[in-house]
């Protein structure tokens, strides 16, 4: 879909590794159709994951007791957050899509990009006090966590499923923002299969890409996780 | 009970915070009990939450291509893990009781929180090959998530209940460690209450800790989660 303009943020520590190949493959397969794609590689840019005062320029809301999610929100409304937050907000408002690529790290993304969800989606950019869910601020953009894990599809099967795995991720923060969610796309244990294996499931995602932009949306309810 | 070994991994940046109350009443209130207290103060140690390199100390397994989990791995059984992570798995392998304190960011822990987990749990320390769940190398020990809330508990609630959200912390980390799992202490929407209200939650939490060691841990099985 030339035009379309996509943001990926990895995190991934190695160019070599088996995530930095699906990086590549999105970059390349996206650029291929005329997208703008641009990456946030969170380890190359030392991203920082810690929510601190040193997030907000200049004087604080409340100087006597830090609230971060108060000074981040009034600092965000006089533009007042820190330079890295800020370049990573501008990305996210250009993005019709948002591609997180990250191997799982105990049932859950990686701390850099967890620490990118906690600074860079403040309040009055991503949602406000009742603009959540289908109200969020962050309205008309389509969202897709890529994933590799450690051990095979069974093991994070739950009644068959993944999905309650996904549940704070996809509902608890993308649908929060009024995030679209597509399926989610995992390639299990890529260290644990053979090479054609792992070949395979390189072509899948680049194939998957080819047609990514037809795809719905999933169901983000409670009740379609919990059924 | 006196003599029992407790750490408690706190994730807050204001003392002054209702975190902070909570964390001073579990201080004093297990210390008056006899027992030995330890605080990871995340924030005022500037724990740095990114798995990298740094982690190890010296030559890499594979330096060819980096990958997180064998080089930690790796440079656990030699010895060679960075000074800051040797420091917090001492306290681990010390302690009778885990209690984690940090306000609930995005329905999980804040990045600073992740990362001590991605970091400190390495495989050979925490679990091994098939040293997982009741295998796990952390038997023994006891942990509670002990945390606070931005909204109301019908804002978590999924067949009335939050326990789906404890899912990826309770059990993908703690019980795949072997560590059991007590119930966990929750106070919903601190900032939304009255100053009588708050008061009350902190009694409670100092009530409870006196009779904590009384308490059965809960049953982390997939079973239980999602019956």
């Amino acid at each position: 879909m030339a035009g379309k303009k996509v943001l990926i943020v990895y995190a991934h520590q190695e160019p070599k590794s088996f995530n930095g190949s699906l990086l590549k493959i999105a970059v390349e397969e996206l650029s291929k159709q005329g997208c703008s794609v641009t990456v946030s590689d969170l380890y190359s840019m030392q991203f920082e994951p810690r929510a601190t005062r040193n997030d907000i320029v200049g004087h604080l809301h409340n100087s006597e007791a830090f609230n971060y999610g108060v000074e981040t929100w009034e600092a965000y409304k006089r533009g007042g957050l820190s330079k890295d937050l800020v370049e990573e907000q501008k990305k996210v408002q250009e993005a019709d899509l948002l591609i997180f690529q990250f191997p799982l790290f105990w049932f859950n993304m990686p701390a850099i990009l967890k620490g990118w969800m906690d600074r860079v989606l403040v309040q009055g950019f991503a949602y406000d006090l009742s603009k959540v869910y289908d109200g969020g601020l962050l309205q008309d953009k389509l969202s897709l966590f890529s994933f590799t894990t450690g051990g095979s599809k069974e093991k994070y099967a739950i009644r068959g499923d993944i999905r309650y795995l996904l549940w704070p991720m996809q509902h608890g923060i993308m649908h929060f923002c009024g995030v679209k969610v597509l399926e989610p796309h995992i390639c299990y244990a890529p260290e644990n299969v053979s090479e054609e294996k792992r070949k395979e499931m390189l072509a899948a995602w680049s194939q998957r890409l080819k047609t990514l932009w037809k795809e719905e949306p999933t169901d983000c309810s409670p009740e379609w996780y919990f059924k």
